[in-house]
């Protein structure tokens, strides 16, 4: 243990932070040494998750940044957003690496965040990503905006040297690193087809993304729109037409991989089934070539991914097959009657999607193998 | 029962046949006097399927043209395609108005119709529409294409006027008429935007149909793409970029609401629920004017329309809204952002997508009141 | 429509009342004229429940016992205990009949009812009938003890003479009817059981029942323990070993039936599916016989009960084949090996476990036949 | 490496099969050196199934005693009854060591196999256990009767010890060892009312056990009974009154625990989940003394127990809990009104019913640590 990280557990009480708790429990690398969360403040963890029993008799404590930063040398905060920045900033002061899974410092610019995650009603009615919980209020600036340029988007397959290079830098500045863990559907739909937009194969403008989630992506507190009887059984679209907050972060990745703006149509959905993510990306190609070279670009770019499994010609990604991994399936299909691509990734939302990639972006961050405590395999059925 | 318009159900041991049944048990103008099936035949119907149980003792026989001729008048075919084609050329002959559930009598073409359905391997691994049952052979060519020319595609909301003249037609002619009930995934998708493509405010170019199915869609035939422990907590596309059967067809029926040739992209996924289609229809809108002018077009479209809901601005179709009934949820969106529109539309894919549709049918085939035997409402949860 | 009785819905704003609408929408008898409920007073019925989009243009009002009484003959109350006792004296006094589904005056002495119904914490986690809603204040007497004597437990298969005669009963002495329509459990448990009683096959010692209910028995108020994400995939039993409130209910029935005081053990289950409730009931027989002597008494007792269907040797009740319906399917088996009796049923909870037992109630109170409105065929699958 | 026991999985096909893979992924002690399936022989194991793409790149081969006995020290067989034995006779005379999933070496008497497993018709509609697949033959002798002494029952907590000896005792007779990974119903009920047994709090006669299980118990093999739009929103009992095969091994390790014999009443039920056994076992105590002494005695059976959990009072198993894992939830009631106990457990039909239990039996013929590869949390939700 000894040897292992201390690292900290900010917001515990919901399905992100009792996911990085599943995960962490199993890492060669990192130890847990605190665990906090306010509903559930004094309470044995496995009282507020009974699946915990035998895993872990850690007490939830209440959020104190000194004693979280005396004890951790990583926080992974898994917070609503407004309040992670709060928290983020306490911490970063302290010297504490923060692993952040919330909204806050995955937008570049400041306005962006403002004009998304500002003052507003809070979104009621389905996932938003980790640490979408309700009742969170509005916050007219962002708190702790000075941040931002530090922060390192955490996706690896985008951004691995930056994530390698950030606790170096970090040190280098005398400034704790701090990394923006991507939204579920980001990281869904962001890989599918950024290798097509950075190869030039499809166009920037026109994109279509159609997502679908699992309802533990609406976190776990109650709500008539995820109350079983409600759910089951049914399927629906929410927060349509430019209406969900993931929309500028899938907006600002895809732009990064195109070179240019991209500004495109996404549709989210809530699913019956607590886990996973199927994010369909259509697309228009440039130029002519291979009907299969859309795939192969994702195969190509994708050879040396731990994470990522480029599927074969007729074969399509189903969130079953990744469930409870960290593993991504994605391919690509050209149709030629429409002159249309259709690209297609499956993730699970809480791995890849939120707890997973945070604990992939703390093994880079740490000099660790980036695969550390992530190599189970999905469990199917 | 003596008043009661005699009809045959053929094909009545899968879940389309039996949702006749269910819808036709409680119809005040139509009586069910013969129940056929080949798998079942000689066994009493509700031991092939026990929901059954005290509401119906019939007895599931062998097909038999005369028998089924000499005793009912309008018979609802719910067979694989192709073998359908033959039942009804062997009815249409003995003067039985024939309802076909297949897609034998949708496609006007004969040519497209070869080209879809034509010889091949046939479809595993989700719904293709009712009767689409594993296992049928392909055919070289169509079985009755002579009967194309009579055929009238069932879809009310689209073509009332010519299913009421239908049986005057057919008397006219000395034929008896028949119908082409349409599949379920076209049935959803044409209701959603064919009043945009009407009214001119969506461009024919570039439609993308990104549609989400129960799995009752497959049929009742057992198989590892329909197996409980595989679907469960599992979303998946299948019969992507331009494979799926259902795709000529909704592009049969765009067009003719566009008036020009319409080719799209279509994307069905297998959603683990037993009923229900959403149906996300993406168009590129033409012209200038209020954001909410795809959602009022609808509204105007369907406004005398028994069955379609057009909800209000902030509403969205869910698909366990329109359970067990002929209801058809739908709005339209405009993104302007992205300068997309988003048409959506919930039906229950054996009520609204198969069966109660060809009871709609029947009812004004019959002169009877549209809605009859189909004013069920809705169950929820 | 106004030679139709008129009725009110008190309490529409759970599935108990949602299923009443649902069921009277179709009913050639009656006609719903108000529909009251606390908490979505002003609003439309559609915009509470959207499933009733174009079938109900109804708005919902706040409950005031002088309008009630003044538009309808006939209250259905779909509400808390405690608060339904309360709505129900203050109807009848002004001569509205009353069919209560609530467990206020199910139980024949007041004390019963005050162990356990009285005060003390209400009864998270799971269902305990219809109108069990949260939230709900503990009564320290029962608000309306003087109704009890009047009240008929509305158990048609047990008790059909009474509740025909309750209507000229309550005329002959000034009153109005009142029926205490069972909850769900005890009916599933009771028809399992009660003709085997009452025929001396099986000993009135030593019964258990365990049995297994849909999570929308648990009503619509959002909680944890009816979060989709924490009921997909998971079974647990709850308010085990006599703490459950169907527990001295299903015993004053069964020791009816028995003609002596039965006490035995209830555990109920929550199952990962919306509607339907299994119970099997164990008990020892008594005397020697034909192993299927058990069945053959359930199939004697129910022959001409036009809701119950006792199963051939061999099958067994499932529920999804009673789905959506007010249809009963039972069965019972000898274990030669452990000399044991096990009686099995199946029923949709919230229609022969409430709402649609409560119009079949209404129906003999009325004069009806006793199928008006309910003779749908269950939904399947 | 090279330094971890090399291992085979023989039926490798199914869920038991490819649960065995994804725990032996992380085993640190064991590799998997040989997959042997009929049905996929010559394909890749991720085309068998996809959610080992990128887990494992075996590639499955037809089974041949020569060849695994060549490459592995331990064979894990998930194969049908019967066929099993076969296997493990082939492999036990080639002097591998034998973890047998099926009911071939379970119960100690071959008479008692005779009567439950020989000639007779295969068992469809519900899961029996690891390995059931549909379409086995009757075997009318046990095809390796010579080896019930050998083997040992593979209950780690009821047979610790003559697990941890087998080694060393077949190495003594020149024998390889076999051991009979117990049956998921058995494991969970044994599990629940053995201790109570044992201890004489509660009585050999009258036991009964109504235990529900989730559908990947009843194998990959597609049947109507585990068709998906069947399955899903239904419930229901199989198999009752003393027909399941599982029966007369609870009895056989009851009995054990009882020092007497147990004759028991055994009810299986399928439910709309993929994983999960939750087993209620009904008990008549003995003597007196406090109401908690039943829990107590199960607190103090598990107490060293590394994957049990005994669950304080107020606390219930759930199968959500222990989902994935090896874990077991369990507890026990007292009813003071019916003088009756209720114990009930929780655990995964796949891992400790089935791979995971396999894996520590392994672990401890091995002399790894008992908890090796098995400390993965359940996943949840």
């Amino acid at each position: 243990m000894s040897s292992r990280v201390p690292v900290a557990i900010v917001g515990a009480s919901g399905y992100t932070g009792s996911e990085l708790l599943r995960i962490l429990h199993g890492h060669p690398g990192m130890a847990v040494v605190s665990v906090t969360a306010k509903r559930a403040a004094g309470a044995r963890l496995d009282s507020v998750f009974p699946h915990l029993r035998g895993v872990s008799d850690a007490v939830v404590e209440s959020f104190d940044a000194d004693q979280v930063s005396a004890r951790a040398q990583v926080a992974f905060l898994a917070l609503p957003h407004g309040e992670a920045a709060q928290v983020a900033a306490a911490l970063h002061k302290r010297g504490v690496a923060v692993v952040d899974l919330s909204a806050d410092f995955r937008l570049r610019e400041v306005s962006t965040w403002q004009a998304w995650y500002g003052p507003g009603p809070s979104e009621p009615g389905g996932p938003s990503g980790p640490g979408g919980q309700a009742g969170h209020v509005g916050h007219s600036t962002h708190p702790a905006a000075d941040l931002l340029d530090l922060a390192v988007y955490g996706l690896p397959e985008l951004h691995r040297a930056r994530l390698r290079q950030a606790m170096a830098q970090a040190k280098q500045h005398g400034r704790a690193p701090l990394i923006a863990v991507p939204g579920c559907y980001p990281t869904a739909s962001v890989l599918a087809v950024a290798p097509l937009l950075s190869a030039g194969l499809v166009s920037a403008d026109g994109l279509i993304v159609d997502a679908k989630s699992g309802v533990s992506g609406a976190g776990r507190s109650p709500g008539l729109g995820t109350h079983f009887a409600e759910i089951a059984e049914g399927l629906r679209a929410y927060k349509v037409a430019g209406t969900h907050r993931h929309t500028p972060e899938i907006e600002q990745e895809l732009s990064g991989a195109a070179g240019k703006p991209v500004t495109l149509l996404f549709t989210p959905h809530l699913v019956p089934m607590a886990r996973g993510i199927l994010s369909c990306v259509y697309a228009t190609p440039i130029g002519e070539g291979e009907p299969d070279r859309f795939r192969a670009a994702l195969a190509a770019a994708y050879r040396d991914e731990p994470f990522v499994s480029v599927l074969a010609p007729g074969e399509l990604p189903d969130t079953s097959h990744v469930r409870g991994s960290n593993r991504v399936h994605v391919t690509a299909c050209y149709d030629a009657r429409s002159r249309r691509v259709l690209a297609v990734s499956a993730i699970d939302n809480l791995v890849k999607g939120a707890a997973g990639q945070a604990v992939q972006c703390a093994n880079l961050l740490l000099g660790f193998d980036e695969t550390a405590g992530l190599l189970a395999a999905p469990m199917f059925p």
